[in-house]
């Protein structure tokens, strides 16, 4: 099972998104505190329709609960101040992907700390003046390309 | 490049999250008459943000109409109710990638015609009683797998 990590979020709408692909992936999703939304929030549920129930759901007060959670398990920063490809690791069954909030992505202290307990991964883009996907279309682009690595187990 | 077919879409927020990764990503996106919103509908500008202007974007008033326009360009149709996996397809620089309206999808008699012009496709999930990916995640999902396969042209 792969974990999608949410590092203080901000936009419902996005995270009840993610929880519907969560969902459809038997993927776990994980809400780092503090969001910008409560979690009865009616845009997650409408983004999340049907499937927000079924999201297999932790919350964490804050990244070092977070961090103490998930152990040894592998982590990867997902930020487009990142210079390897998404498609570039080999990704692994219990991985954990981290994403950051929407207006800031992960702070440059999380991704630039010499003791970092992950790795820094980015989708390429077309250079723009802007450059940065919608943070549900970037969560399912690298979680279903750890999928596909890990060939779609329990799907069809 | 990429051309994102959109057919009949009905979620104007759903177009405008698209437009956003056509622009990021080099593609060129399609959208075929009627649609459910009006092209100066602001949730398109609010999820296309300052991306929309930039869309190219190509309009067409019906399916037959974007038939004779593609002439030979490969096309796929992106399904639930397809058996091949997206990720089973090799993907070409000019290929057409065509996605349903939110609530119906491409209907049968475009997917299953005998003299089909396209191939249909699938992206994997987990059985569950409702299944469907939000469409702009599926754009996105099978849109970064054609890239990767393309070796992301012109993007870093």
């Amino acid at each position: 099972m792969l974990n999608i990590v949410l590092y203080e979020p901000e936009i419902a709408l996005n995270t009840g998104n993610i929880g519907r692909s969560a969902v459809l992936s038997g993927s776990r999703l994980h809400l780092i505190r503090p969001f910008s939304f409560r979690l009865d929030d009616k845009l997650i549920k409408k983004a999340g329709m049907d499937y927000w129930k079924n999201v297999d759901l932790v919350v964490h007060d804050s990244y070092d609960d977070f961090l103490k959670y998930k152990k040894d398990g592998r982590l990867f920063f997902a930020s487009t101040k990142s210079s390897k490809y998404y498609t570039e690791v080999d990704f692994k069954d219990g991985d954990y992907i981290m994403f950051g909030p929407e207006s800031r992505g992960i702070p440059e202290s999380i991704l630039f700390d010499d003791n970092s307990p992950g790795v820094n991964i980015k989708i390429p883009m077309i250079e723009t003046s802007l450059r940065s996907l919608n943070l549900a279309n970037s969560v399912n682009i690298i979680l279903f390309e750890a999928l596909r690595q890990l060939n779609f187990p329990h799907m069809k």
